[in-house]
């Protein structure tokens, strides 16, 4: 049993290698060759749509580039930008784009994605709703400073969008146990996506959103926080991104 | 070799049952009872969102419950809505949410997601972009008269929002070779995504966004909604759903 879940999250480059053995039958025809060559461009802070493919491949001992000082206008040109911003994911030259994407791509490579097509199903559910209070929250950057606290004020309320996806995300690990992950029973890539949103909503740097929310309204959320900034190799991570992490 | 592709696509319940013979072995954990009971909760009408896992799972053979006819109110009241919205597809009781997530799932079930971890992604990436397609166009719904025009002449505009946007996509389809596929040599769910945002601009519905913007400027895409329509199962579903298709 111990054997068969540490399979479940075996990165793909180890399941390639298992399954060499075993050429020849066509269920095999699912396991690729690990590539040989990634980069991940994006800006050079932690924000959680790149920053959980770090993780990710960080975690997972995936070697990767992790590129910060390319500008967009340069990624433009290059042709790299396919929906026209950050982050792209470039894997043996060929691009890859979109948040869940490229998390889900990058948590299969480090065994942080469950190989159940149900419970890969709930860690991609758990990407998108971070990316939905991504959104809802990102739409009010460029309002008005009057309209945008009236905006934030708004989906902070109980009913209110923000504190609806949040909820969502609560709801989704309160039914897998609370138990300090958001799908099954060990890490995955939905864990660091909803960390890095719970983490910056707990930032401080959103103005008219209480910094506590998560901590006071969302309890197995922080949970998964927990889990997530207290994994020894997110630790080391943060331990060499002294800017993006503080002292913590 | 035409056996490995064959069970490239094939549908979970096959898979599973091909499966059984080589239990045992801990690189099989993956494989999962195909579900009892499916039921799809959306409106009555056919937007993208739910009618790509409503054919998918059509296509494939997968029996569910095509379900239009619960008031968002009752599944919310039920605690089926976990953002919100519909659609949410609930499985054997359990409920998942978010577009792609349920595209994906229902796309594994029915033979029409790919195995190999990068075909996956892309698969993905494109489910993700037509989620961009819809928000940028959604966004402008509530909008007044006046702006909602402007905004629609904006993002139509050689670099407004839309047309990068759906420049993803065909960029996706044409890097795939212009084959009438997305991803691969096959249909997948990101063909029936793609068709159905395509359909959706095409319809003549959204005033502003020119009806021919897909026929005219975006090729590869326009060859991909061909190919679903013309897809044998895709007419027998298009037959019995006449106020969805029209005449055609």
């Amino acid at each position: 049993m111990a054997m068969i879940r540490a399979m479940r999250v075996a990165p793909l480059a180890l399941r390639a290698g298992c399954l060499t053995a075993l050429a020849g039958s066509a269920a095999f025809s699912t396991s690729a060759p690990a590539p040989k060559n990634i980069k991940l461009y994006y800006f050079d802070f932690a924000f959680w749509r790149a920053e959980t493919i770090r993780l990710a491949l960080f975690v997972g001992g995936v070697p990767f580039d992790d590129v910060r000082d390319v500008k967009n206008a340069e990624l433009k040109e290059q042709g790299k930008l396919t929906f026209g911003s950050v982050p792209v994911l470039e894997v043996d030259g060929r691009i890859l784009s979109q948040t869940q994407a490229m998390a889900s791509y990058a948590g299969k490579l480090a065994g942080m994605h469950p190989d159940d097509p149900w419970l890969e199903a709930k860690v991609d559910e758990c990407i998108n709703g971070c990316t939905d209070v991504t959104m809802t929250v990102g739409g009010t950057f460029r309002l008005p400073e009057e309209e945008k606290m009236a905006a934030r004020a708004a989906m902070v309320q109980p009913d209110g969008r923000l504190l609806v996806q949040l909820g969502g995300l609560e709801k989704i690990c309160k039914e897998n146990g609370s138990n300090g992950y958001a799908v099954g029973d060990s890490i995955t890539v939905a864990d660091l996506a909803i960390c890095g949103v719970a983490k910056w909503l707990s930032s401080g740097v959103l103005d008219g959103i209480p910094a506590d929310i998560v901590q006071t309204k969302f309890p197995a959320i922080a949970k998964v926080k927990s889990t997530v900034l207290s994994h020894p190799k997110v630790q080391e991570w943060a331990a060499a991104h002294p800017k993006d992490y503080g002292k913590k």
